[in-house]
């Protein structure tokens, strides 16, 4: 018999508990598939009396994370305590210096201090790996790493963030304000209390950063992601895509340009009929553009106790057989440094909401100033709004327009333009196309 | 620096011209991501005259396949020759005898002699890579392999022939025929001259029984697959699956039942808000019922040289890298041995479409039979067939149902008492139902 993976497990949460009862469970499956038994061997969490209906007889509990890593007894270090800081950082650290191999579904960390961890990972010659990190149980990160190891990318795109896939499918579907499908969310655990990580494109900055990092080759770096959530999205735009054929995303888009990769979280009109529009609630999902090859889409639930711990302990499985790759693909020495996309400089499509003042004239002088930018477009809608009674409101009237590929410099100049001309009331919305 | 890994390609045709090319193209990358060059220093392929736009220079031009298979400077074995048969074969057997990792895009040949190969590749230690078999670039091999290891699995389907989802797709968008889209399909490349093989199911059965081994660990057997094609669909078929809710799919289904695992192909009516459903022309999708966790969907185009050049690099990658795992997921002595699905025992919701020959009754009678066999019925509907110019047809009249879950049996014992009646002309059609 060969001798078993010797697993220690910093973390109990519903995570933590799931990953040892799966463990458990597939003991039989793992066992094969590996080659070599899994053990958990200790655990640790915050505290030892909480009730988990977990049998952690034979299992060593230890005093604390670092306890573990440290652990000469322990092969393989799992870390499920999440947070960017102590205790999970320095307990990785210590693991994979000892020469340990780790396993975490830690992304804060990951995007925050990936690089230094997995430096430590080639210096030592353990394993660093985080697939449920990014989409839990959707082998995004194996595909990235290993996958399409010999296969140039273009683009890489997704749905990253249940929450707001979850508020924009009632939106759409229900014809509801953000906040009232935020306070739902809310209500129903699919939203913090503090929303602002997951609504603003934080939590989907970070996941982007990392994808990127294995797509291309450059240093995980979240501050090179430009950002903007979906509050300012309304039940307006949504149905306004609809008509024009389009669904509005929160996507994280990396994508290769003339001038450099570009990095961007953003909402999204997404044409209707592509894979990611397809992608209703808190579902995740990944397109994948490879040179010459048609797209490739990954979708699954991005989060649960059960999808996290499925990708979890396929990880440690990787460590069990002996698979291992570089934690980003390859050496950290050759990652490229990326700086902010300048997105005035972006190219692409844009969709445009605009308050005409004076319905007569204000389509005519908004075509002229995008014409003046040399801005085409490939529709223009004026919608009368509905008072509810089937009668004409009386007011400003919304004009919608999508234009062809152009720059977001020359969008900005327009709009300002416009503005000047004060033929439309308040701010004009535009969100962004992404061709499929 | 580490030695190159020293690939010997056999066959030379669009896939394994784009794999040289790639190799070379992306050499930079493939050395980062695998810490060691990958160096083609063997080819060869029936015609050494033909033009291929490749630079051979500085490769050993080999006699035969199986001179590159045992030819001691080659570590890494790729078969891009296709058949089931020789010079595959043979050579394969040869390269991992000699302990050398095999890589292969052949279908035919791991559904056929799989196991025996997986035994070789197990006694002496080579690896035995084989991702581009089935959905080419989209990486399900290794989902199954390694991304969901501890994960049990419930039940995986999966377009998984183009040829069949571009015919559907075509008679569903624009309400042909099955015979006048096969013949496009003949005439765009899509399908062979004798399409037997794809459309009557084949193709879907043979990587159908690959995925199964590695979602179930059971052996892989073609013969243990109940296989129907879809001659039979017509366009009222479809038409009828739409006003249900429904799209009409060739599906390849592997499913744990309480009886054990039912491996299935033929015409399956999927909900049309599934993912599958939204799979369209020569695009293949597989969904993965992992136990616990919701379903994973992966989509990507399963054929075309690019797709599969993509995934046979990443093959090798993995064998240059050290990345390697069981050919089945686990030792052949392990997997268990399958039967066929007794289809009568099938349990699931049905379509039933019959042509009544006298209006009034009929669907009382047909209501009736159902009944007797304890069937429930979910809807029915009696469609009066248009002549075009907005009248009704006279002559039979369609009578549509959708039955609630059932047995096969019982469907075919209704069915049998029906046509008994002499209330219907002509043979009922008959399409299951898979829920997501």
């Amino acid at each position: 018999m060969v001798a078993p993976l010797k697993v220690g497990i910093a973390g109990l949460g519903t995570v933590g508990a799931e990953v040892v009862r799966v463990i458990e469970r597939q003991a039989a499956t793992l066992t094969a598939r590996c080659g070599r038994p899994i053990k958990v061997v200790a655990v640790t969490a915050r505290s030892k009396a909480k009730k988990r209906g977990l049998d952690l007889r034979g299992i060593d509990w230890a005093k604390s994370p670092l306890a573990i890593a440290t652990d000469p007894n322990v092969d393989c270090f799992v870390e499920l305590i999440g947070g960017a800081g102590d205790p999970a950082g320095p307990a990785i650290e210590a693991a994979l210096a000892a020469g340990k191999s780790v396993v975490t579904a830690n992304k804060a960390l990951i995007a925050k201090h990936g690089l230094k961890l997995a430096a430590l990972a080639e210096k030592h010659g353990g394993a660093l790996n985080y697939e449920a990190a990014v989409g839990a149980a959707i082998p995004v990160i194996k595909t990235l790493r290993e996958g399409l190891a010999g296969t140039g990318i273009d683009r890489i795109y997704g749905i990253l963030n249940g929450t707001c896939n979850y508020i924009l499918t009632r939106m759409e579907q229900e014809g509801l304000s953000f906040e009232a499908c935020l306070a739902d969310a809310q209500r129903l655990g699919y939203a913090e209390a503090d929303p602002t990580f997951d609504i603003d494109g934080h939590d989907t900055a970070q996941k982007l950063s990392i994808l990127a990092s294995l797509a291309f080759g450059t240093k995980v770096s979240e501050s090179a992601v430009y950002v903007e959530g979906i509050r300012s999205i309304t039940p307006e735009d949504l149905r306004a895509a609809d008509d024009l054929g389009y669904r509005v995303k929160l996507l994280g888009v990396a994508v290769r340009t003339a001038k450099g990769i570009e990095q961007r979280v953003h909402p999204t009109m997404v044409p209707k009929t592509s894979s990611i529009a397809q992608v209703m609630g808190v579902t995740n999902a990944v397109t994948i553009d490879g040179q010459g090859i048609p797209p490739i889409t990954l979708v699954g639930a991005g989060a649960g106790a059960a999808a996290t711990a499925s990708a979890v302990v396929a990880d440690i499985a990787d460590v069990a057989r002996g698979i291992r790759a570089e934690p980003f693909g390859r050496p950290v020495a050759g990652l490229k440094a990326i700086s902010k996309a300048p997105m005035e400089r972006h190219e692409g499509g844009y969709y445009l909401r605009m308050l005409a003042r004076d319905h007569a004239g204000t389509a005519a002088t908004i075509a002229t100033r995008l014409a003046e930018q040399d801005i085409s477009i490939e529709s223009i809608v004026q919608r009368q709004p509905d008072r509810g009674d089937g009668k004409a409101k009386s007011g400003p009237v919304p004009v919608i327009l999508i234009t062809y590929a152009t720059s977001e410099d020359a969008v900005r100049r327009a709009l300002k333009a416009v503005q000047a001309d004060k033929v439309i009331s308040g701010r004009p919305q535009v969100i962004r196309i992404e061709k499929n």
